[in-house]
């Protein structure tokens, strides 16, 4: 085989779900029919590595020292809610019509790890608390053993702040069949319950 | 959304298989936890797209004028395979012990297309009949309609040529149920039938 192939389709697979197979087809299809996206993305990995970085205010991704929504007069300042990750930003906002204010913990507590609460930009969180005049604090953390153990310290937080804390609710998700559910989102569902 | 991601996820997608979602996960994904892997990408796609080319001599891609393949002394010269494209070069070596030449036809005959015998690089391959010694001529093309027809149309000019030409066997894959077989590849597998 030819070594400059060789490495682009090593090179490939540092991609996510992209095995032996999935890098030789991409390999192939972008030499044999789209060198104007190969080239198109050469130039789109150098230019995001070399200028993305955490926004100073939130901690998501941005090629700027303040992200684009920090910088948005028009959002609900009052209203920060607490994510894990920058994919989970995208996922709210391409998902709901949330407009508030976010902040990125970059990670979940997770003491075996060594990930205390200083890792995840806390500081900077309970700043925004007392400089600012937020009404609510939505705990948006994943619904796992850390992300719960995360909103709790969060929380707290919030209470010593006087600030109102909210959890987003755990439940049967669209399309579940309560037979096939496991015990503990059942019994989440069953004590969430709601008027109707 | 940052120009620069949303540049970085459009630029994804132009990998085959590539929605918004995957390029949304791989753009994250290379920022978050592999920034050496985003730039060693980079590197590779432009030091491909910039130097591989197609072999002078059997069409495959290749960084050089002739392909090592084809410059390998210790591979049998006498047999050349015939194949559309040079993901089934690759699939031959890492499949079989096939150590022959190959001819990689970049296409497939299909007059609906305006893809005519001038553009799978046949006089070149006539030129290879003529002035080596060939012994057998495999052809190896896809068996759906175009792959037949290109096998049939390569067949007569080998027998101009006085040389052998064989087709790979067409059958039951490994692992196929007959009850569930369609009814050309059943047709195929009896005729097909080999002393056992």
């Amino acid at each position: 085989m030819e070594a400059v192939l060789d490495e682009l389709i090593a090179a490939l697979r540092c991609l996510p779900g992209v095995g032996a197979k999935s890098a030789r087809r991409m390999a192939l299809h972008l030499l044999e029919r789209d060198r104007a996206g190969a080239r198109r993305l050469a130039v789109a990995l150098e230019a995001a590595v070399d200028t993305v970085g955490h926004c100073s205010v939130c901690r998501t991704l941005t090629a700027r020292e303040t992200c684009s929504r920090c910088l948005d007069t028009g959002r609900d300042d009052g209203v920060i809610c607490v994510v894990e990750t920058p994919g989970d930003v995208l996922a709210i906002e391409s998902a709901t019509d949330f407009r508030g204010l976010f902040h990125v913990l970059l990670g979940r507590l997770s003491p075996l790890d060594g990930i205390g609460p200083e890792d995840l930009g806390l500081d900077q969180l309970e700043k925004r608390l007392q400089d600012h005049d937020v009404r609510e604090l939505i705990l948006a953390t994943n619904a796992s053993v850390e992300g719960e153990v995360t909103a709790h310290y969060i929380g707290e937080m919030a209470a010593r702040h006087g600030v109102r804390a909210t959890r987003i609710a755990q439940g049967v998700p669209t399309g579940g069949e309560l037979e096939y559910l496991d015990a503990g989102t059942l019994a989440h569902a069953l004590s969430g319950r709601r008027d109707y």
